[in-house]
């Protein structure tokens, strides 16, 4: 950029090919930098394959062959550190990842979602945990308002356009969910399988409650009488949203801090609290179930005694059982787990050391 | 891996440390890359940045300076030649890339969707080419479909789920292609922003579709005019998107052949075509845009006149008349600039070359 020649006139001329020249040797630096990070790439993800592999036959080995178990828990150990190390660090990146799955390909098609660097992955944990938080607060608000101003305001009958709002944020909110885990998934995410199921089935309820006609008079509150239903059971769904995030937040922080959990780990919803906490959030999430199911139930048999008598309300009483069922199956297995774990940590104590070990290690 | 020690015994605990030791290696390899790779990273993004501006800069003051003519016109080649190399070749990855917008960020949260590699971007943009080959037979068949089964099944009365199950899947493409247009731009793609915003609007009027009732009798024929129409109108979309996939394709290879446009360019829609086909297309297109801008005057119209008096027939309606009168408008103002570039191509033919000098840099 020298304003240079003679009679202080700029050398344009000189400037613009200077600029080409330093444009072109930008573009050799930039092939030869994405050529060699590719190819080391490569090589880094061959051997983290290789090595993934090499330790899951070698346990299988251990624990085919005719080892005393004291000697078996020894190599265990040292294995489960390895698996640590590679699945905790800077290698995991470079580990074959979790398929992205039809759901990504189906909205984003087969972009990368995968973020090498760690503190890039903990970024969109922490933006996937503050979005559940603010999602909690309104899934509280939005459906109180609805049945305040049905009370007080709209004299019993909730009018159409309010109710079809919230279910298009409804129909937002679970697509948006529903891609953010499968986001954190391909990010090495442990999230369970259910949980993403769950938003599936809760999409398609948004979806199919947008189709359903709101009855205006004569005779609203009777025939309103689902989403009325369906309004209460959101806001438990609220409450138990707001304990859960707060008790997982908590627990999460507890277990990177014993170095126990992955950071990638979501315990979503219904599985998880620190333990003395539990004994409020399990019995809140039983009774959320069971009226899950309840409405469900409802919903049917006002389908079939034909008060309504549209597919709408078959298909979302089906869809509200199908996800009770499942929510309840999963805070089933999920403290039948914790209890086994804690069993198998009071017989041995010393593999919290080796687990702050292999945290040390990184 | 040895399978070594006397009795031909494994020495598991060999083998075991063994995999340890190579799993804190591979995590120091993967840590060294990682942090080399971002350190030099950052260190192109800044010389990209800042040749960048200097193009800029540099161009500004040709312009406001006193060069004759054609003085100013080699630089103003000589600059486009730099900006060529530096957008489209490899270095383009380590330009500041345009925002993610608030669209993508609101359903992916803040994952990073741009590929460094220049294939990997090509196969998301000849991915989304073909996204859109598929939707254009569906957008053909669907409607069609429902057409010919209300005149020959459905008695001239359209039922609810089928036009529903359409309309969720209207919603689920709109929105398909609005992110993928997004993350095109995030990788550069000079897709003009007015497709992306047609796309918000259809995706509005596919929801907002869902809400409506599908009137069943009496008088249904009269109260589903609206449905009928747009139905009509999505079958001409078919046929225009048909031809324009087909056209845009041929033009942007033969523009990418003679060094004229950017590989991630997305021509939407209505802008585009091999110069002679496009006496085929561009009628095509201003038929289709009034046939829309007509379907929504009539839904206005039904609704003024009281038939069917709900807020969705008058939103759509206005949504119809936006996008028509938007299409019209970006169309238009593509003619307008295919002329001014021929015009300036029959100025100076030495352009031509120069393109393929640049094209050749690569």
């Amino acid at each position: 950029m020298g304003d240079s020649t003679n009679s202080g006139e700029r050398d344009f001329v000189g400037e613009a090919s200077g600029i080409v020249e330093q444009a072109k040797e930008l573009q050799d630096a930039a092939s030869s930098l994405i050529s060699r990070t590719t190819r080391e790439e490569d090589s880094l993800r061959q051997k983290a394959k290789s090595l993934d592999s090499s330790i899951h036959q070698l346990r299988s080995s251990v624990r085919k062959s005719k080892l005393d178990s004291n000697q078996a828990e020894k190599l265990e150990d040292e294995l489960f550190k390895a698996s640590y190390v590679l699945s905790e660090g800077d290698a995991a990146a470079f580990l074959p990842s979790k398929s992205h799955g039809g759901f990504l390909r189906m909205f984003l098609g087969p972009i990368n979602v995968r973020a090498n660097r760690k503190d890039v992955q903990l970024k969109v944990k922490e933006e996937y945990n503050s979005f559940r938080d603010r999602t909690a607060y309104l899934f509280l608000l939005f459906p109180s308002l609805l049945l305040v101003l049905r009370s007080y305001i709209w004299d019993g009958c909730l009018p159409a356009l309010p109710v079809q709002l919230y279910q298009a944020w409804l129909l937002y909110l679970y697509t948006g969910l529903a891609l953010r885990e499968n986001i954190l998934r391909a990010n090495g995410s442990d999230i369970r399988p259910w949980w993403i199921k769950h938003h599936y089935c809760a999409m398609a309820m948004a979806l199919i409650s947008l189709t359903w006609e709101i009855e205006r008079e004569p005779s609203c509150a009777q025939k309103q009488k689902g989403v009325q239903l369906f309004l209460k059971w959101a806001i438990m769904q609220g409450v138990a949203m707001l304990l859960q995030n707060r008790y997982q937040r908590q627990r999460l922080y507890t277990r990177i801090a014993l170095g126990k959990a992955r950071r990638m780990d979501v315990v979503w919803g219904e599985t998880a609290g620190v333990d003395g906490q539990l004994l409020l959030l399990f019995p809140v999430l039983f009774i959320l179930q069971g009226f899950e199911a309840y409405v469900g139930v409802l919903l049917l048999k006002t389908a079939f005694i034909g008060v309504v008598s549209e597919w709408q309300v078959v298909t979302c009483g089906v869809l509200l059982i199908i996800m009770a069922v499942g929510n309840f199956a999963n805070t089933v297995q999920t403290l039948v787990t914790k209890s086994r774990v804690k069993a198998k940590m009071k017989r041995g104590k010393s593999k919290q050391d080796l687990k702050s070990e292999g945290a040390k290690s990184l």
